[in-house]
């Protein structure tokens, strides 16, 4: 009989990591339907715009794996020149440990005994694992803990950009923030500031968002000048996203940027618009669920096999990527309900279709495995290995 | 290196179906958040109060497994009484079998080679193990796989209840395939009709709810008829749910009710309304998500760490269990912001705080583990076995 402790660390050592090859080669309508597949081909040339992107303008990309939660990707966001990953809790982080990924920043802050605790025994087992604090309570303890395993916790003081949801205010509360670290906290490592505005990202129109940005961002410009007043150096600002990722160059905050949808791509994003097209498409969509027409109650409707327990419902619903004129209807935990107004094929039963997901975050969460295919065939597949790691 | 076959066999395998008894009792607040946490008193009163209501009126329970998703429960509900169970897809009810679930109806038609193989293959280890059809293609394909393997597959026909999502248009259609079924397919056993009437769980009002259930539930009843007049015996009559198990007695046409969310409950059936209450406190809620206050950004405001990853977002908002006065906003993935108006209670950073959900069976699918409790205590924690089996 395991304690509770013995337990979560048996089932983080079940976790698969690697990617398992097949024995040979299965076309996509072989999978077993709904599954998560990634289109190689775009996949990694989203790696590579986005990495020579940033690389071009002397930016970092730390890259959010909250997104993929998946190792195997992690490490190709690192191979090809990331500086590190964002993991957005702790089991997360240990996840991406386990699998060898060196520097890890957990994005959210910390508040209860349990998990302070466990990060500090990720960090003393895995030198790269930081963290965000946005209060001095849960710097002083971490550094406690640090202390107690004769280490040092690397810590972003993480600054609130209005939304409310996480992080300190900004300004002087960071300023003192960042003191009561640097002076009080001798087994801290203060590393730098995080501002992430996730209600900027998907703001609807370049100038639109660029505009909003600016506005939200000008409070962390006036905190980076606090600090350079005060002396204090700023080793590195990390924030941004995929919907921010041509607008930080100009802006000049942000030396690193946390970066995850990119990879994927969903509705959400692509609908949102780019600095130069309606659509936000200089990262395609790589990521498809794929699922099977399996019943034709009605002659102008067809059921398919995903629904909210394979395709995130927190945003729009899903769209056929090869079928146009139909509408998707959530049909419940398992199905989707099509209704065939105009479509541009005939749907039969037993088809298998590939769905653009709405929000591609959530939607990975559900799945267990990637099918990544070239040319229509899956050679290997990839364990999502942080689906589920929501503690 | 498996073959694709032996991959997904593997992974079968590896899924853990009997409960983990801890080394010693953890109270609640030691729990590491968020964890979906059931109330026992609570949860094995509602198995005993929809057991007795159904054996009192001669009708069986089919407990759907679909909303718990876990072997330790479905062994509760058929040892009290429930003659067997559902299960939504092939890999849920595949798991079902795994721990010694007698009798399995996968609730949803099949409609591709791979699935109906992969339930041909689990029908032939698993005597129990039945299936819907709604088409001749599927009876015939599934009765040619079941001479193959030497066996008989038991099917109850899917009827449509008019809500389009799957089965066959009540009537004649619904004659014509069980005489298919008799006639032409000698390896399928004739086990009865299937109609679920999601469509009319959730309708609000006692009274409401039953007159639309009665009005589309009339097209079962002439159906039915049909059979009689014909002189073919239906075996079972199987749907219906939590939100008409009070309806059914005085219908008069299920033979076993596929019930599920009484069990847990949720927001979303709470508030539909009882036959004498206008909450639907029949069977009142068992299943809580435990989470904890991570950040106070603003004095109005305090986050919790839970959000589309860990909470179902198809329908409303949670709410809290023990805090009123205040809004719960969806804040991503990973959080909720509650809006403190008029809070009843203080919330402080690491307090833990249970919240109802708005609907329990995709929010169980997102959790890998049930933390079960009496009296505050947790001392054994139950697998949600066929988490993620939505294929």
């Amino acid at each position: 009989m395991p304690s509770l402790s013995e337990f979560i660390a048996a089932n983080r050592r079940a976790v698969q990591l690697d990617p398992i090859e097949l024995s040979e080669p299965v076309p996509l309508e072989e999978l077993h339907t709904p599954a998560l597949t990634i289109d190689l081909d775009i996949f990694e040339s989203n790696l590579a715009r986005m990495q020579n992107h940033l690389s071009s303008h002397g930016l970092g990309l730390r890259a959010h794996t909250k997104m993929h939660k998946c190792p195997v990707i992690a490490h190709k966001q690192v191979a090809q020149g990331a500086l590190g990953v964002c993991a957005a809790k702790v089991s997360e982080a240990e996840i991406m440990a386990d699998a060898g990924v060196a520097d890890i920043l957990v994005t959210s802050p910390l508040a209860s005994e349990e998990k302070y605790v466990r990060f500090a025994d990720l960090a003393a087992a895995h030198a790269g694992a930081k963290v965000v604090v946005d209060s001095t309570g849960a710097a002083s303890r971490l550094d406690e803990l640090a202390r107690e395993r004769g280490i040092r916790i690397g810590v972003f003081i993480d600054i609130d950009p209005g939304m409310g949801r996480t992080g300190i205010e900004a300004g002087e509360p960071v300023l003192e923030l960042a003191r009561h670290c640097l002076d009080n906290c001798q087994h801290l490592r203060f590393c730098g500031l995080q501002m992430y505005a996730g209600n900027c990202m998907h703001t609807e129109g370049f100038e639109n968002r660029k505009a909003k940005y600016e506005k939200v961002m000008s409070k962390g410009i006036a905190t980076r000048e606090l600090f350079e007043n005060a002396g204090i150096d700023i080793p590195a600002f990390s924030g941004g996203g995929t919907g921010t990722y041509d607008i930080e160059p100009g802006l000049g905050l942000m030396t690193e940027l946390q970066a995850g949808s990119y990879a994927f791509m969903d509705i959400e994003y692509r609908d949102i618009g780019s600095s130069s097209a309606e659509r936000f498409e200089d990262f395609p969509v790589s990521l498809f669920l794929l699922c099977t027409a399996i019943s034709q109650p009605q002659s102008r409707l067809i059921t398919v096999d995903a629904g909210f327990k394979s395709l995130a419902s927190d945003k729009m619903a899903p769209q056929f990527r090869d079928v146009e004129g139909v509408i998707f209807h959530w049909g419940g935990d398992e199905h989707g309900i099509v209704q065939l107004d105009n479509p541009s094929r005939m749907l039969n039963l037993g088809d298998k279709l590939p769905l653009v997901t709405p929000h591609c975050d959530p939607t990975a969460n559900l799945h267990d495995f990637y099918y990544p295919y070239r040319d229509g065939m899956v050679t290997e597949i990839w364990p999502i290995s942080a689906r589920g790691c929501s503690h």
